[in-house]
C-alpha cells in the first residue's frame, strides 16, 4: 500500500472546492482557498497544498473562521488601503488585497494594503505570483503563531513568518521567492522524526533553547542563519511581524491562538497580512525592466555551479515540479485523498 | 603602539568633512558622506565608518565620482520617483531619495524612489534610520559589485547586497535592521586572516565554490543560510538586485566595476539604490502603531534567553555601542587617523 496517491489537478480542484462548500464556505472563500491550495500542490509546497483542506473545513465548522465574510476595503491614500477580512479565511482576503494593491500601484506607482481580522492564508507565494502575473513586483507576507526562537532565545517568539516576492519576466514564468524566515518549517521536523533522520545543524532547539538535531526533542525552531547568524533571520521575522501585525493593528505572533496545537477552534485569530505592489512602468520603464530582468536571469542560469550542483533562480525548482506534476499528477497523502472523497 | 586610537566624534566629523572638501567634493556631497560615515562609526559598523574617507577621496580625485553632481529627481506618480545622482557619491543621493520618499509617503501612504547613476553609499542603515526618524517604516537597499556565490554556485554573482529597514518607536531609538544578504562581509575574512582564525562553517568558498574555513583560500562568500539554506540568502540578494538595479535601470552586480580590487578609479560605476517609505498613519493609525510596537519590543526584550545568552531587537546592539562610544570616543585605525590628520 502506497502512502501517496497521484491525482490529476482538475479532480483535486473540484473535490477541494466541494469540501469547502460543504463546510459552509461561500463561493469567494471556497474559490480563493482552493486556488491557493492548488498553487501550493502544483508547485510542490505540499505542506500548504490540499493537505490543508481538512483543517480549513474544521475551522469553518468550528466557528474560528466566518464562512460568509463581508470583506471591506478602506482606501486611505493614493497608495494605501486596509482590508477588513471579517474573520474569513485568509486566501480570499490576500488575493483581494493584492488585486487592490496592483490597481492602486497602476495609478500611484507603488501601493500597499494591510489586511486585518484574517486567518491562515496558506502559501505566501500564491499572492506574490498573482501580483507578478499582473505585471508588478509584488510582495506578500503574514505573521503566524509563534514557534521560532529569537537569536539566543529560549522560547517561541516569532512565527515562521513567510515572505514572498514575485517579479514578472517576459515570456517566462515569474521570478518567485517564497520563504519562511526560519530555516525549515515545523512540518520538516515531523517528517524527519517519522523517517528517523537527524536534523541539519542550527535549525531547531529543545525546550531550554539549546540546539538539537533530534526531531523528538524539538520544542522550537531557530531563525534563518543558524547558531552564528540567526540575528538576521530573527530580524526578517520581526520585519514580517512589523508589517503584518504592528502596522495593521493585528495580533502579535506570540499572542496568537495556535493554528493547530490548541482545543480552541471557535475564537477568531485576528491575523494580519501585508502586501505591496511596485509598478516597473514608473521607474526605468517597462522596456528597460524587461530587458534587464531577462539579462539578469539568463546570466544567473548560465553562471558556474560547484561540481555536482546546479544554480537556480527563485522559483525555478517550483516551475520544474509544476511541469513534472502536470505529467504525473499531484501526489496526495492517503488521509487527505480520503477526506476529499478520492480514496477508500 | 596601539593599532587603534580613540577619537571624539566632533573632531572626526570636522576632519572627515575637510578631507572630502579637500578632494573636491561640494558641500552637499561632503556633508552627506560624512553624516553616513559617522553614523557607521558611532554604531560600531567600522567597515563603513570613517575608514572609507580615504577611499572616497581617491575616487573623487580619480574621476570615478563627480565631486559636484547636479542631482535630478523625476516624480512619475503620486508614490514613485527616480533620482539621477549624476555620478556623485551615493550618500547624498540616498539621503535625498529617502527624504523624497518620506514626503511622498505623507501624501500617498507609501512611496518609493529608485536612484540611478550613483556610487557606493556606505551603510544602508544610515538611510533607513533617517526615514524612521521622519516617522516612517523605511527601507533602503543597494546592490554592490559581485563577491557572493549563488547557492551551489562557483563564481561571484551577487554583491553582499545590504538591506536596511527602520521603524519608529515612541520615546526610544528606532527598530533598525541593517544586514548584508551574505552571512559575513568580506572584511571579516581579512580580519580572520590577520588574526589567524578559522572562519565559521558555510560562509565562504574557494575558487571552485567549495566551502572553506581557511581565510587565505577564500575566493567568494556564500549567501546567508549556509550550505543547506543558502537559496534563501541568494534569493534575498536577488531581491536587492531586482529593486536596486533591474527596476531602476542600473548596473547588475556581476557587471559592475569593482569597488576596490581594480585599477579603474576613473569610470563611473552606475550603481543603483532603492528606497521605500510607509506611513503608519495610513494603516492602523499612529496611536495603535505606537502602542503595538512598544508592546512588541517590550515583550521581545523580556522573553527568555538561552543560558548565557541575551535576546535583542535589531539595533539594540548598535545603540549600546553608540552609548559606549559617546563615553570612550570612536576607535579609529592608525592609518585612517593619519589620513584625517589625527595621528603621526
Amino acid at each position: 500500500m502506497s502512502d501517496v496517491i497521484f491525482l490529476p489537478e482538475s479532480i483535486l480542484e473540484v473535490q477541494t472546492l466541494a469540501a469547502l462548500r460543504d463546510a459552509g464556505a461561500n463561493e469567494e472563500t471556497a474559490g480563493a482557498a482552493t486556488r491557493a491550495m492548488l498553487h501550493a500542490s502544483r508547485l510542490g509546497i505540499d505542506s500548504h497544498g490540499v493537505r490543508l483542506a481538512a483543517h480549513y473545513a474544521k475551522v469553518l465548522r468550528g466557528g474560528r473562521v466566518n464562512p460568509n465574510p463581508a470583506m471591506k476595503t478602506h482606501r486611505t491614500a493614493a497608495g494605501a488601503a486596509t482590508l477588513d477580512a471579517d474573520d474569513g479565511l485568509g486566501h480570499a482576503a490576500a488575493y483581494a488585497a493584492m488585486e487592490l494593491a496592483c490597481s492602486m500601484a497602476k495609478e500611484a506607482g507603488v501601493a500597499a494594503v494591510g489586511v486585518v481580522r484574517s486567518s491562515h492564508y496558506g502559501a505566501a507565494g500564491a499572492y506574490a505570483l498573482a501580483g507578478a502575473e499582473a505585471g508588478m513586483i509584488a510582495v506578500s507576507m503574514s505573521n503566524t503563531d509563534a514557534i521560532v526562537a529569537l537569536h539566543g532565545g529560549a522560547e517561541r517568539f516569532h512565527g515562521t513568518n513567510p515572505m514572498a516576492i514575485g517579479a514578472p519576466v517576459p515570456n517566462q514564468k515569474p521570478w518567485l521567492l517564497d520563504m519562511a524566515t526560519s530555516s525549515i518549517p515545523l512540518n520538516r521536523v515531523f517528517l524527519y522524526e517519522a523517517l528517523g533522520k537527524t536534523l541539519p545543524e542550527g535549525v531547531a532547539a529543545d525546550q531550554s533553547g539549546h540546539p538539537t538535531r533530534d526531531p523528538a526533542n524539538v520544542e522550537m525552531l531557530m531563525p534563518l542563519g543558524g547558531m552564528d547568524f540567526g540575528f538576521k533571520g530573527a530580524g526578517l521575522a520581526g520585519l514580517v511581524t512589523l508589517l503584518s501585525a504592528v502596522l495593521t493593528g493585528s495580533t502579535l505572533d506570540h499572542l496568537m491562538i495556535r493554528m493547530a496545537e490548541t482545543d480552541d477552534f471557535e475564537t477568531p485569530r485576528r491575523m494580519g497580512h501585508f502586501c505591496l505592489a511596485i509598478d516597473p512602468d514608473r521607474f526605468a520603464g517597462r522596456a528597460l525592466f524587461d530587458e534587464a530582468i531577462t539579462r539578469y536571469l539568463s546570466d544567473l542560469r548560465a553562471s558556474a555551479a560547484r561540481e555536482g550542483q546546479s544554480v537556480m533562480a527563485p522559483g525555478d525548482r517550483e516551475w520544474a515540479v509544476e511541469a513534472e506534476r502536470a505529467r504525473t499528477g499531484i501526489p496526495v497523502d492517503r488521509k487527505t485523498a480520503k477526506f476529499l472523497g478520492l480514496a477508500e
